[in-house]
């Protein structure tokens, strides 16, 4: 099994995702500042797996303030209010597009609400056990949209998928690959096409990475690839993960989804996204209201150490885009998989009693 | 001015476009198999400038050959045609796609055929002017072309461009740069979005040396954010080179044109080719025809001496795709600009007397 994020005595252990495929590193942080830094920096990435994060950091930041209250028996909780409110604060600064990570710092903040007048030593028992409920439920999340998605999926079918949305961008199993894994589980044959998405590189160093670890055959190609060989006829649907999905379907996601969308609606071609309940944002009416974010151009600029344009020359680097709903063949959930009009199939979705 | 390709006394030199942004590297290459090695690992690249190098070689070549006749004053015709038919044999063998290539070996075969009455000396001296004739005419060429094309840019446009269709890729000027250098010293002010266009990375380090070294305002961004600029309303139009184009008007380019030219049409973006007539091959009906070269999985797998995939991952590595002719607005050549219907706009445009 693939270990992306864990709680242990010691700390939040991940798996280096910088690294990957080149080394296989574990950090443990031992402190939120460093779990916020290893979100901003990428060490973990993907919506989910972000969540989880967000969930446990908040949960090693109370768990470090309230070991100093407890020794210094001298902490009010009003102290204790103020440290928890930074805390949520630096983590759900680390990025701005995945909704889950605000998702996840809502959660810890609920619970807190409801043991705050137990004391600190409950609240840090009851957000350490909240954060490892979010790291259990997205695997079992992920495993119930990979029953529903599924069934999607024809046997012998050559998939596309477009960044990681796989074991590594979650607590493990995978949303876009968790539906992947799914139908390999469920007998058929399956190949898949990996972008290598650029610049991050994430489908060529992890999709691939972990594809190939569970025996799933995989074909890394270059983005602008991807339309070539949908023409070609040589792929039968295209999935993938999500960051963000508004009230209206309009589907964020990794930089170059939105083109993926574009030529497989050109080619006939079924585009399905895989995401989680926590993942929708019925808060905005539409796409236009995610905010995109700008990261640092030297990630364009610059592939493993080596600069590849001229110097000076300026590099965007948007790390997602939006993909409106009409090019959405369907949402795969948890809850099951809903089809346009995501005005109303969403928003059922989100009512339904779990 | 930037010298991509020369004829010299002391061989043919080109510039190596493997090393660039990083390295300025002049090679001179004293044989037609220097020279044919040099098409085939691309430290020449684009369809005008392997055609430019396709005269050179052949030249180089019947150059030594001639001269070891001359020499021994022991062969006869025979053997230097069976020489000549070797090199051209070798040098047309080096690349697929870019049908400027056989263009190129056919005119220097015209040339042998017309003069071989006449001797070794003779052969050697029109061979050689002829294949730098073909450099001279390339930068006309592509100059006239400008001239044609740049009317088709407004003022102020923000064009975006996907691999190199510059100096670099013609003996100078280029052909979808050089209309963009057109409208640039027509008075226009013009920038460019440039692909940085994988797995060889034309745009990023070819594309953007050679419009910096010019003073024309460039922007470099993955292949997977061309979509989500178009979609945002910051590209204006969007211009290519072509490698080969069929007698339908389906144009075989760089990987990544096709998917460009869906995003363009999907965005209401007008989308031209910029190519020589020597680019035409009316002889195939469409892009069908187009062999297209499947280059080394490793320039995929491997940037810049370090490998992305993971060990054992198999990449796909197809150098060019087709663009149906109904994603063309327009063709640009030195003969003027055509638009569908290509069939016949085509056929007239090659048969117009120069």
């Amino acid at each position: 099994m693939i270990r992306t994020i864990e709680w242990t005595d010691a700390g939040v252990v991940m798996l280096d995702q910088k690294r990957l495929p080149a080394e296989e590193i574990y950090h443990t942080y031992t402190d939120y500042e460093g779990v916020a830094e290893a979100i901003r920096s990428m060490i973990i990435r993907g919506a989910p797996a972000i969540g989880v994060a967000a969930a446990m950091g908040v949960a090693l930041g109370v768990k470090n303030a309230a070991a100093k209250f407890t020794s210094a028996k001298s902490g009010s909780i009003e102290e204790l209010d103020r440290e928890f409110d930074a805390i949520c604060r630096v983590i759900a600064a680390t990025r701005p597009t995945a909704v889950n990570l605000f998702w996840a710092v809502a959660r810890m903040k609920a619970v807190y609400a409801r043991v705050r007048p137990l004391g600190s030593e409950t609240i840090r028992n009851a957000l350490i056990d909240e954060a490892i409920a979010t790291y259990h439920e997205d695997i079992e999340v992920n495993r119930a949209m990979g029953r529903a998605g599924q069934h999607l999926i024809p046997d012998g079918a050559r998939i596309l998928t477009h960044c990681n949305a796989g074991a590594l961008a979650t607590a493990g199993y995978g949303t876009a690959l968790g539906v992947i894994r799914a139908a390999v589980e469920a007998g058929k044959k399956i190949s898949v096409f990996a972008d290598e998405t650029r610049p991050w590189l994430q489908g060529a160093r992890l999709t691939a990475w972990e594809l190939a670890h569970d025996g799933i055959p995989v074909t890394v190609i270059t983005d602008n690839m991807a339309g070539h060989f949908m023409k070609k006829g040589e792929i039968d649907c295209v999935i993938v993960g999500a960051d963000r999905i508004a009230a209206n379907g309009d589907v964020a996601n990794k930089i170059g989804t939105y083109s993926v969308a574009v030529l497989a609606k050109e080619n006939g071609i079924p585009f399905y996204v895989a995401a989680p309940v926590s993942t929708l944002d019925l808060s905005i009416p539409d796409g236009g209201h995610i905010p995109i974010e700008e990261r640092n151009p030297d990630e364009v600029r610059v592939i493993q150490g080596i600069a590849i344009t001229p110097q000076g020359v300026p590099a965007a680097n948007p790390a997602f885009d939006v993909t409106p709903a009409r090019y959405v063949g369907a949402i795969i959930t948890e809850r099951g998989v809903v089809r346009a009009p995501y005005e109303e199939s969403l928003r059922a979705l989100a009512a339904q009693i779990v």
